[in-house]
């Protein structure tokens, strides 16, 4: 059975740009926080340290959820799909949001389809004018 | 308060392939059953259909889900992410599983991470040899 650090992160399958999509959920409830890209390096750094690292797509560079915020995601489990290029991880959310608008989920917008009208769903688990936004 | 036949797909971010990735979670368990990809034709005919529709980048072409193996994803909410590059669809799965290799979920590969041992998690629905496969 293969190890944890000899996990070789080349037999996934990233993009063009080299990178993959990573769905991140709630290992409590589920909830599905964000969705957010990594290269081979910070997935690496994601199973050396235990904390979701990611590739900032906008800042072009190394990402550690939370070095700004405190709002870590601790790391439980990672899997990967059938065809190995989209990652899940499953996680404990410091902090309470994930995302930096200060709700729980960043998938807080609802569109207006069957019986759900267009608006936002979720409360603020913080004030973002208050945080560093990541 | 903006009406389902009257949301405006383009309000959305498509990458330059024209293309923004779905998350398509399970309606009752929250389990997330796969991630793919729809381009803004595939968003209206989910719209419209009640269906889960994608672009499928192996065939280059519409896709129906279910259209040939039958186990369509009947779509119970439509949600965008803060960035609005990215979707979130809460589904009822006929058939009882969404991966083409006959699991409920595509994400049934578990890596080497903490205390789990790299392998495939969850049990078969289907057997993949007796069905199309998508």
């Amino acid at each position: 059975m293969e190890k944890k650090d000899t996990f070789d992160v080349t037999t996934l399958k990233y993009d063009e740009k080299g990178l993959i999509p990573a769905v991140v959920q709630d290992a409590d409830t589920n909830e599905i926080l964000m969705v957010a890209y990594m290269n081979e390096d910070s997935l690496r750094k994601t199973f050396e340290t235990g904390k979701a690292c990611f590739w900032s797509r906008s800042r072009k560079k190394f990402w550690l959820k939370g070095e700004s915020s405190g709002h870590f995601q601790v790391v439980k489990e990672i899997r990967t799909d059938c065809d190995r290029d989209t990652l899940l991880l499953k996680v404990e959310q410091i902090g309470g949001a994930a995302c930096h608008e200060g709700y729980k989920s960043c998938f807080h917008n609802m569109l207006p389809f069957a019986e759900h009208e267009e608006g936002v769903v979720g409360d603020r688990v913080f004030d973002p004018d208050k945080v560093y936004k990541e």
